[in-house]
C-alpha cells in the first residue's frame, strides 16, 4: 500500500470514527448563530496592548443577544428523560407550560411536543446543551430572540455549534490548548535572563523557580534587538511579587522569539519555559520540490499561518491580535491548501461581520467590507457548505444594504466620512472612486448573487447579478484607458487620475473580468512592466502573483517567491513578515507605524506561497463547490520535480510531477487532470483526450491513483 | 412663617445644597445613554419567577454596547492630575497618544487637549468616573461606539449619568436600599410560622435564628389564602441548610403581605423580619379632603405607586416585576402628582425603548409602542427637560420608522404577525384597524412633531405634524358614526364594526380631538350611557375618569373613585389591584390568567386617583413645559374641602379650597387660578378678571400665597 493510499484510508477511518463518536455523544452546545464568535472575538481583540496601555479596537464592537429562546419540536415513540445544561439563567417549557420542580432533569412524555428553553446571559452568549435518549441539541434546533419562532420569523435561525460536545465544555470557558516548550538558549546576567526560543512562537512565559520579593519584568521581542530594548519593545509585562517561591506563570499570552527577563536585586529565577498556546490543527496539505529554499519557504509559511490560526484567523500574533477582513480572506485561501480548517473560516466570518444594524464598514475599512463577501464565496467554492451560506445570508444582505446605500451618483463607492480606504500600505491616492475598489465591489455583488441563489432568494439573486453586470461594464467604460491599454487608478469629482498602478490591473486579471486582448495588454503593460511601481507588501504580492499565475507566468511566480520570501529567510525570518523591503538592513527592517519595532514579523498575509504553490504549482482547485468537481493542472515552473497534497472536504488530493511523469491520488468526485506535452504520453491510467495544441486532459473518475508518463518533458501550458 | 412658606424655603435650600455638593464633588459616573438602563432592566426583569420556574420576558432583550469611547476636549489654564475609574478594561489617550505607565493617576499638562478613554465591558455597561482639579466626568463628555466622535456622528451622544457621584458607587453594583421591618403578627405552628406584615410589602425574608439541618420553604402571599396554598401560590423559595445556626436571609426579594414558613422536623426558627427593599422617594405631593375614605384611597394609592417605583416603574411587584410601556406611562403621570421622580421616568423610558435596530413593538404590544412616545411628550410638559428629549430623539425616530413601515394601505395600524394588540383586558375584537389604536397613533405623531422641534429637526417636525393632521381627519371620517353619534370600534378588511365601546370615545375626548358638539355627544351617548359595557380595569378607568373630568363631571369622578377604589378598600386592599370586579367575592377575587392567585394586588395602574385628584380636584397642571406656566383650577367635586400639594420642578404648589375660600401657595412662573363663582369674590390677593359667565381668573404672579374669598360657594366650572 502506498503512503498515499494509507493516508486516504486513515482519513476515511478518521472520518467515520468522528461521525460515530458524534452519533454516540449526540448532543453539543448550541447558540444563536454568530453570538459566540462575536463575544469571543471581542474578548480576544480587547487584550491587545501597546506596551503599558490596553489598545482596544477602534471600530464599534457588536454584542451577543443577552437572551435567546431555543425551540425544538419532537415526536417521541417513547418518553425521554433529558438533562439540561445552560450558560445563563433559564426556564424550560414543554408545550408552552413551564416545567416546575427539578429544572435540570426533565421528563418528556411520549408523543409530539414543543420544547422551549429560554436563556438569559448578559455576560456571555446564552447557550444550551440538552441530552436525552433521543432528544439532543444540534443544528436542527431553532434559536432566536423571541420565543418559539420558526426561522426566519423574528430573526430566528437554526442554532450554531462548534465542538463543545460534552456538558462540561462550556463555550464561555473556551481556551486554546497549551504545551510546554523549552528555550534554545538562556543567557544569564546578574539580574536578568535573555531567553531565545529559536523561532517565533506565542504563549505564557513560565519560570520554574522564582524566588524573592520585588519587581519582575518581561520584555518580549520578535527579534533579539527588540527584547533588548525595554523602552521601545512593543510588548512587556511587569509584575511585583512578595516572598515568592516556586513556579511563576505570566497570565498574558505574548508573541515572541526572545524574552528579556529583568529582576530586582535579591530575586532569582531559573529554568524559563513557555506554555506555547495553540489551536490544534491537522497538517493536511504539504509541498516538496527539487528546490530546498522553496521547501523551506513553504514550511515557514505554514508555521506563519498556523501561529495566526487561533480563536480566529489573526493578522499577526504580536501586535494587533485582531481580526481584519482583508487579511482573513487571504488566510482562508491559504488554509484551503494546508489545514482546511472550515470552523476557523466560519468563526472568523461571523466575528468580522458582527450583528445588526450595520453602521460601519468591517474594521471601518471600505475594501474590507467587500472582501468579506468574497471570503464567503471562496469558502463555498472550496468547502461546498451551503448550510453556512444560508445561515449567514441575512447578515450578507444587511451589510450589502449598507454598502449600496453608500454609492455615489455614479453608482460607485468612495470613502465617506468615517471610512478608511486601505487597499494597500503603498503610497497612492485613496480618495474618490478607486478602480480597485469598484472591482472588489463588482466581485462582492457576484458573491451576493451566488449566495442569494443558495439561500433561495431568487429575486435577490437577479437583483445583485444585474448590479454586478452593470458595474463591470461601467468600470471598463470609465477606467480602461485605450491609450495606455491598462486600467488607470481612479476618478475624483468627475476627473480621472490616469496614474497606472498594479492594483486595479492585477485584480481585474485575477478576477477574470478581462477579455483575452485586455488580459494580454495588462500583463504586458503593467504586470511585466518594471516602470509601474513594485508591490511592497506580501499582502498585495498575494494578488499580484495570483494574477501572474492566471496569465501563465509560472516560472516567474516561482522566481518571485524565491526572491521575495527567500529574501526574508536570508534576513533570518522564522515566520513571514507584515512588510519586506529588500533594500532595508539592520533594525530599520523592523520599524513601522513610526515605532522602531512596530512591524509584525509573523503576519498571516506573509504566508501566501501556501496558496500560490497549492493552487498554481500543484495546480489543484475546485471547479464545483466542495470539490464535487475539480481540476489538477500541475506546473513545474522551472522546478525539477514537485509533490504534495491538497486537502479537500472529500479527502486529500496527492499530486507529484517531474519532467516525465504526473501522478495524482484522486478523490471521489469529477476530477480532471490537465497538462501540456510536446508528444503524446506513452502511458496513462485512464481516458485521455487532446485539447488541441499540446494540451491534454485525463478524466479522474473517482478515488484512486492516476499516472501519466511521457518521454518528452512536461511543459507549462502556453500562456 | 406659614408651613407652606417653610416648605418652599426648605425646598430652595435643599436645591442649593444639592447643587453645591455636586459642584464640590464634581465628577459622576457616566455611560452611553440608555446602556445602564437597558442592562439594569434586563437584569431585573430576568428575575421573574413562576413558582419554581424562571420566567424571562418574552420580548427581545436589547444589549448595552460592549465598548464605548468617552471623549472630552479641555483647555487647562494650569496642569491637572486626574484619577480614572472605569467599569471595564480601558485605555486612556491624550491627543491621540496612549498614556503609558500608571493608568489611573494621569497628568494632563496645561493647554488644549483631547482626552479619550475607551472602555470594554461585555458584562456590564462601560462607564467611567474621572476626577481632577478641574477635569471631571459629566454630561458634557461625548460617548459613542467609535473613538473621538462628535455627537451625533457615528451614533455618538452626550454621556448619561444618574446619582453615582462617588468613585466607589459603581453603576454595575447598583442596589435598592433596604430597611428592616417587623411583622404585625407571627403565628407559630409545629414546623411552621405564618407571618403577617400587616400590609403589602416587598423584600428579603430574614430569620434571626435558624437552627438545624434540612429543608426550609417560604410560601409568599399577597393574601393569607395565597400564603396558605403552597401548591398554588405564585412565588415560593426552597432552601436546604446543614447544621445552620444564626441568621438566615433569603437571597430573593419577594412581594408579600404574608409568608408561610415551613421547616423540616428538627429545625427551628424565630423572629422573622423583612429587609424591606425600596427606592428612596420624597413624598412631595399630598391630598386631604373632608372625605376620610377618599383620603385613605389617596394614601393607599401612594403606597401602591411607591412600591412599584423601583429600579423602574413596574407594573406590579409580585408577579411580573417587569417594565410595561402602557403601565409605565400612567405611572409617570401619577408620579408627577406625588414624588416627581424624573430620574425614574427617564430610566424607564430608556429601558422600555432599548437599542437599535427595532424589530419588535415595545413589550411586543402595538399600543405600547405608541404610549411610549406619549410618555416622552408628557414628561416634557411636566418636567420641561429638553436635554432628555434631545438625547432620546434618535431612538424616537427609529421606533417611529418601524411603526410607519407597518401601516396598512389606509395608512392605519393593525396588529401584524408577532404583534400583540392589548388595549385592555376587556372582551372585545382586537383585529383590524381599532379606532383606539389610530387615536393613540395620532397622538404619538403629535408627540414626534413636538419632540422633533425640541431636537431642532425641523423637517421631521413638519413631516410628523402633517401625518398627525391627516390621520386625525381620517379617523373622524372613518370611525365617527353620524347615526350613533359616537366613535365605533373598528374596521377589518374594509368592513366597519359598528360596535360602540367606551375606549375610542374616552380617548378621543381626553386627547382633545373632538369639537364641542362631538364631545357632548360622546359624553351623552357613551361615557354616561350605562348600556355601553363598563370598564373593569383600573388601567382603563384611568382614561375614562380623565375623560369624564375633561368633560366637567367632577362630582361623578369623585363618586366613581369612592365606589371603585373604596370597593377595593372594603375588600381589605392595602394596595390597589390589577383588576377589580365588585361582583366577585372570596378567593375568586384573586384569580387571573387561569391561576387561583394569578392577580397582582399591588399594581401601579391601580394608583390613578393620585393623578385624577391632583390634576382635576386640586386642579394643578402645567400649561407650558416644566410649569413655566401653569393652571390651578380646583374642583370640590362635592367635597366640603380639599387641600394638598402638587410637586413641580420649581417647587410645590399648595392648594386648598372650601366653599368660600381658595388658597394657593404659588411657585415662580406664570400661574393662573381659575374658578367659578355665582357672586364676585369679596377679596382676592392679586389681579382678578372675569372670564364671562361665572368664571374668574386670578393671575399668580410669582411665588407666594394667594387667597380668594367668597360669600357664595365655589362651583365646578360649567362643563
Amino acid at each position: 500500500m502506498t503512503s498515499l493510499r494509507k493516508s486516504l484510508v486513515l482519513c476515511i477511518l478518521l472520518f467515520f470514527a468522528t461521525s460515530l463518536a458524534r452519533a454516540q455523544a449526540g448532543a453539543t452546545w448550541i447558540w444563536y448563530p454568530g453570538d459566540f464568535e462575536i463575544w469571543l472575538s471581542n474578548k480576544m481583540q480587547a487584550t491587545r496592548v501597546e506596551r503599558d496601555a490596553a489598545f482596544m479596537p477602534f471600530w464599534r464592537l457588536y454584542s451577543h443577544q443577552p437572551q435567546i429562546n431555543f425551540t425544538k419540536k419532537v415526536t417521541l415513540a417513547e418518553a425521554d428523560d433529558i438533562t439540561v445544561f445552560t450558560e445563563g439563567r433559564y426556564s424550560v417549557s414543554i408545550d408552552g407550560r413551564f416545567v416546575q420542580g427539578d429544572q435540570q432533569k426533565i421528563h418528556v412524555p411520549a408523543g409530539a411536543h414543543t420544547l422551549d428553553i429560554t436563556v438569559f446571559n448578559p455576560a456571555a452568549p446564552p447557550s444550551i446543551y440538552v441530552q436525552g435518549r433521543t432528544i439532543h441539541t444540534d443544528e436542527t434546533w431553532a434559536a432566536g430572540p423571541r420565543p418559539n419562532a420558526t426561522p426566519p420569523a423574528f430573526n430566528a435561525a437554526f442554532a450554531a455549534h462548534w465542538n463543545f460536545d460534552r456538558p462540561e465544555q462550556r463555550p464561555s470557558e473556551f481556551k486554546l490548548a497549551t504545551r510546554e516548550i523549552k528555550p534554545r538558549t538562556t543567557k544569564l546576567g546578574p539580574h536578568s535572563l535573555l531567553v531565545d526560543f529559536g523561532e517565533e512562537t506565542i504563549g505564557f512565559v513560565k519560570l520554574k523557580n522564582l524566588k524573592g520579593s520585588g519587581k519582575l519584568a518581561f520584555y518580549y521581542g520578535e527579534t533579539r534587538e527588540e527584547a533588548l530594548s525595554p523602552d521601545t519593545c512593543e510588548t512587556l509585562d511587569r509584575f511585583t511579587v512578595t516572598r515568592h517561591k516556586g513556579a511563576f506563570v505570566s497570565p498574558n499570552s505574548r508573541a515572541l522569539r526572545y524574552v528579556n527577563i529583568q529582576l530586582d536585586e535579591g530575586m532569582s529565577a531559573d529554568q524559563v519555559s513557555l506554555l506555547y498556546e495553540f489551536a490544534p490543527l491537522v497538517h493536511r496539505g504539504s509541498f516538496k520540490s527539487s528546490d530546498d529554499e522553496l521547501n523551506r519557504i513553504w514550511d515557514v509559511a505554514q508555521r506563519t499561518l498556523e501561529l495566526n490560526t487561533r480563536e480566529f484567523f489573526l493578522d499577526g500574533i504580536k501586535r494587533d491580535h485582531w481580526v481584519w477582513s482583508g487579511d482573513a480572506v487571504q488566510a482562508y485561501l491559504m488554509n484551503y491548501y494546508t489545514f482546511f480548517d472550515s470552523d476557523t473560516v466560519k468563526r472568523t466570518t461571523w466575528a468580522l461581520r458582527g450583528a445588526d444594524p450595520v453602521d460601519m464598514h468591517i474594521n471601518t475599512i471600505l475594501d474590507y467590507s467587500l472582501y468579506w463577501f468574497i471570503g464567503i464565496s471562496d469558502y463555498y467554492q472550496y468547502a461546498g457548505d451551503a448550510a453556512f451560506v444560508k445561515s449567514i445570508y441575512p447578515r450578507m444582505v444587511s451589510l450589502m444594504d449598507y454598502v449600496l446605500k453608500r454609492r455615489d451618483a455614479n453608482g460607485m463607492l468612495e470613502g465617506l466620512p468615517g471610512d478608511w480606504v486601505f487597499v494597500d500600505w503603498a503610497d497612492m491616492p485613496k480618495d474618490g472612486e478607486l478602480t480597485t475598489v469598484q472591482l472588489l465591489f463588482a466581485r462582492s455583488l457576484d458573491a451576493m448573487a451566488d449566495s442569494a441563489e443558495i439561500a433561495a432568494d431568487h429575486a435577490g439573486a437577479l437583483h445583485y447579478r444585474q448590479l454586478a453586470t452593470e458595474l463591470k461594464a461601467k468600470i471598463v467604460a470609465t477606467f480602461w484607458d485605450p491609450e495606455k491599454q491598462a486600467f488607470i487608478h481612479s476618478r475624483k469629482d468627475g476627473k480621472l487620475n490616469r496614474l497606472v498602478t498594479r492594483h486595479p490591473n492585477m485584480f481585474a486579471l485575477m478576477l477574470g473580468y478581462l477579455d483575452e486582448e485586455k488580459a494580454a495588454a495588462v500583463k504586458r503593460n503593467v504586470l511585466l512592466n518594471d516602470k509601474v511601481p513594485a508591490i511592497t507588501t506580501p499582502y498585495m504580492h498575494f494578488y499580484e502573483l495570483a494574477a501572474l499565475a492566471q496569465s501563465g507566468q509560472y516560472d516567474d511566480v516561482i522566481g518571485q517567491i524565491k526572491d521575495y520570501w527567500g529574501g526574508m529567510l536570508n534576513n533570518g525570518a522564522t515566520c513571514f513578515w507584515e512588510q519586506y523591503d529588500p533594500k532595508q538592513t539592520g533594525v530599520q527592517r523592523y520599524a513601522m507605524y513610526g515605532k522602531p519595532f512596530g512591524m509584525s514579523l509573523c503576519h498571516a498575509w506573509g504566508a501566501s506561497p501556501l496558496y500560490l504553490l497549492g493552487k498554481y504549482t500543484l495546480g489543484v482547485q475546485p471547479t464545483q463547490p466542495g470539490y464535487a468537481a475539480y481540476l489538477v493542472e500541475p506546473h513545474l515552473g522551472g522546478l525539477k520535480w514537485i509533490e504534495g497534497k491538497v486537502p479537500t472536504p472529500r479527502g486529500d488530493i496527492a499530486v507529484s510531477a517531474n519532467a516525465t511523469r504526473i501522478k495524482v491520488g484522486a478523490i471521489a468526485g469529477h476530477g480532471v487532470l490537465r497538462f501540456s506535452s510536446s508528444s503524446l504520453p506513452h502511458s496513462a491510467s485512464g481516458a485521455m483526450r487532446s485539447l488541441g495544441g499540446e494540451r491534454y486532459e485525463l478524466t479522474l473518475q473517482g478515488a484512486g491513483e492516476y499516472v501519466v508518463d511521457y518521454t518528452a518533458p512536461v511543459r507549462p501550458a502556453p500562456p
